[in-house]
């Protein structure tokens, strides 16, 4: 049984706090929020655990394995180092940190101890996600031309990042899962329209070293409609992802692009596409944060590293960094450093 | 009675000499093309219209006032040129020409001559856009934050240009009619995944002078699934434009963004999201090419210059072979000179 | 304070006890149900309230004002005029009972006691139900030509009753509300598939008295799709209201039908349409349950009828009584009796 | 190379001339039309095809062998039967006659001549129709529970027939095709809003002998949407056939009804949702007047009777008057009689 504790009772903090109480394998053992109200949230719902304002307080008691954060971004690392540093498995939720630089800190403390580190990229813990994962991995796409992601939202604006940290994050991460395959420059624009604030919208262009695949990733908060709509491009196959479509969320087009000799038009070389059935697999309902949390547990207990692991994590990091500072140049291309 | 000579009887010239043989106020009288099937074809649909393989034995006739140009694009000007010389009026295909230096001649030559040229950016003389164009001017929208259009498509490749000429073409167009302001720096990014051929999937951002306007335009030959969808937000309203859709093109929400005190979080400003209602405008049925040739037929007539100018022909230009000299370096922003 | 008695503890009890709980101006003192199992997930989930199985052990106590009937339709009859009986104000899941006597004699019992008596018509209690009554009684579509709505679900089959009265009952009752007409004929017809089970697919065409409107309501519970969609048409504007719909369930078109004179075709009436705007009504977004919770409350407080009274719960019992006559003969009209 | 002429140069007859005078295998010589204009615009149209206002001038020639019919219902009969006495194959426009005994007389009349008599029920040759046939008649669907489908318009009124014989008629034809299966009992509903003409809107039930399948056809004039929506049902698998979806016009839904055992409740069955793939079959995209017209050449040149012969014509007139009388009387269910 892992006694959980979770740092940050918002939002996705009650989430968290719900699941691991559930869980088979878990137990929730303590919750700490600065906040008196939340405090009080907490104990309501949660009877018999502890409810605490220190999160040093928690890790000085014997009573916690495993710390969850679900707190603002520039808290990851201070928090997630003194969980680690107190020898607690730890999951943050995304983004792994602000910088590269302390996402390489916290994975090399966890590596030092044999801890696990895992970051909440919950989506690709939902079925869609990984039905997509195994069908470009298993080659059934065949090789791919693009991946192509438009996620618009009228929601309430993050205060503390700009929008790429806060929703482009989803589909740097998704994109690193599903193509296996790391981004080497990043072109990214944007624009900030209230005073103060950070950019509301924002385009992100990615390529990938020796390969003609391009990546684009194109998020606004200031949208009338909601759109989460992914492209994906292969030379056998398409998908449609449309993470709103409640029973066709993936669609697999048997359409691909072949050249065709015209004896019409002797000296030049006509594409024409292939035009085949549309395939939309069944998949299972489950809630993905269960599926996470699931994971998360086995991993603790098996020391075998998640697939949202610290490195992931790192990866995403690394192109939020360089997309920030593409866009504060207006698209200028900038280097993503990986290992 | 204005006479009309068509250049170029394929695809789009059909559609023109069509128009231009039914419309009130104009004579279809020569048709030009190279390629003998094609003459044999234009000889059956047009009965009494001399079909002809030079355009010069066309102007050196006194049959025709105006020389519409259906051709590819590096024919363009050349073929452009050689009507005004003749003195006859001139409706070019989009774009106006391959390089902004071209399209400059030509507007010079016209104006020297005080002859009308037109450039047949189609989009422009539909019920939509006329309609959006009105409610952006007008004010509705209120502050315009962003003009943002997605156009993807499974269709043919066109050879002689890349994706940004044949399809980024039209929104640039839309967007420099709707917004009437020109952008002044674009960060393009783009892929080509066939040998010997130009990019066929592009993004390009544009940037407006002393503005917090930003545009993005997101093309596409090889998607599963045809979209044609523009977002244009606005401090007071948004639109959404589904060219797609059969009955509801353009709808305009009642929703911006607004500030809110909230009083249990007195230090910091919340965004909050006024929701009203939507508001489908009827738009009527009418073929845009028809309103298109009405226009330019008027404009021959009374000398007023049409919308689709030389000079907005020649923004749409700078704009593209910015777009293209920035999809060579990745992204890297590129000025566009505009008078 | 009403205090509050749930009787049933199934799918639809559980809502009804959790809404009670939390409503301002009541408190959820018992919970009744006959199953160990539902008893005690009842007290886990209220630890403050009674639980026992034997109703009649709640009405013998003082400590219920109110009670709510979550059961099968068999024993609404039963249940409900014992409490009546007992001096309490009763709330009744839909339909009220199983036949128009039942019906009569609880609508007799609590008038005599000046006790409310509310059915669980929940759909009249959403925004959207609520807006389209509006319109309609408004005058805003003008007179009513149809109402026509299409109710098709993947959902599981319920054994003790057939199709209609388990989902047309939801549009008899919306029906009723918005038309504030009751139908003096119908014809239904329907069908089995499943040894031992009662009608699975199901349509009715309701008449009325000196009118030329018409209602249909097509039910099925063997569709591979979910549809929810009723069309309201009147000779000046027509509804769409889609309940599927996330953001646009309520869709106004002002479109009527008018007759033109043709002068090429004297003799002959031509109809032609007036094709107009569409309107999208803004809905606050509100859980219809805790709206029917609160009305019901008020009622109780006030003394006054609420919208879905026993008298409403009549109508729509006597339509279900004799569609089902219909349906038993293939269509057969049969007369729905009404005061 | 057969010979054409068509009878009635309205909408439906301009395309159906369209079509023999560019189909391989026919010519079309003749063109019969009351009106002055339409004799004109006939004659502008296809300048080597004789126009007549008397058909009989027309049947008198040598120069036909095939007679197409695009008049009004009432003169369906009088002008197939002169066709047929004259010895000439005939193809009308559906519905095949007003009454079934003019269809029988028709049959009659070409069969003791060996002529070919075919009804345009368009429709049955449409990729879509013809690929639900093969699904349903190879078993792919299983048993049959329903066919169930919505045709209603924002169109304008056929002034000589009710919406049943104008719409319905679609419906009939494609049910009897794709389940090659006629109905023996009607029950039909529908309302007339305008003074003077016949039934918008009406509802059909047909019930099969020894069967447990069910038709439903819902048909409407005065709806603010279009919306074409055919479900049919089986134990295997489900059909949705939208016929205004331009890329997904067919579904498959591998989703049937199985019976489970559930252990908790030994003594009765629960029926539970298998829930599959969808699959979404690639239709040719073919012009399917073209399709018809090459099978009616086909026939007459083989001897082979059509798909929709004089038989199937006969069969939907035989519902359409059984539809009427039931509507008459609200629905009372009225037999139909085939042999």
């Amino acid at each position: 049984m892992i006694r959980v504790g979770v740092i940050g009772y918002g939002y996705w903090g009650v989430r968290l706090a719900r699941n691991f109480a559930t869980a088979q394998g878990s137990r929730l053992t303590t919750i700490v929020d600065l906040d008196a109200r939340r405090q009080a949230l907490a104990a309501r719902n949660h009877p018999g655990t502890e409810v605490m304002s220190d999160h040093r307080d928690m890790l000085r008691n014997g009573d916690v394995d495993l710390v969850a954060i679900a707190t603002p971004l520039s808290s990851h690392y201070p928090l997630a180092m003194a969980a680690l540093d107190a020898g607690r498995h730890v999951l943050v939720e995304k983004p792994l940190a602000a910088t590269a630089d302390e996402a390489l800190r916290l994975i090399d403390a966890a590596e030092r101890s044999g801890l696990t580190l895992m970051v909440d990229h919950t989506f690709l813990y939902t079925e869609a996600v990984r039905k997509i994962h195994e069908l470009v991995q298993s080659g059934t796409l065949g090789d791919i031309y693009y991946f192509d992601s438009v996620r618009v939202n009228l929601g309430l604006f993050q205060h503390d990042t700009n929008i790429v940290y806060d929703l482009a994050v989803h589909d740097l991460a998704v994109m690193d899962y599903v193509l296996a395959k790391a981004p080497s420059v990043v072109s990214a624009t944007g624009a900030r329209h209230f005073d103060g604030q950070a950019e509301d919208v924002a385009f992100l262009t990615l390529f990938f070293e020796d390969s003609a695949l391009i990546s684009h990733v194109h998020v606004n908060w200031l949208a009338p409609v909601k759109v989460r709509r992914t492209l994906i491009g292969g030379d056998r196959k398409m998908i449609v992802f449309d993470d709103l479509d409640p029973s066709e969320k993936v669609k697999v087009y048997d359409k691909g692009v072949e050249f065709v000799d015209d004896p019409a038009h002797i000296d030049k070389m006509l594409i024409s596409y292939r035009v085949g059935d549309i395939w939309v697999p069944n998949l299972e309902i489950r809630e993905a944060l269960q599926t996470m949390v699931k994971e998360l547990l086995d991993c603790v207990t098996t020391g075998t590293p998640p697939v949202s692991d610290g490195r992931m994590g790192l990866r995403v990091v690394r192109s939020l960094e360089a997309a920030t500072q593409s866009m504060a140049e207006r698209g200028r291309p900038v280097e993503i450093v990986q290992e």
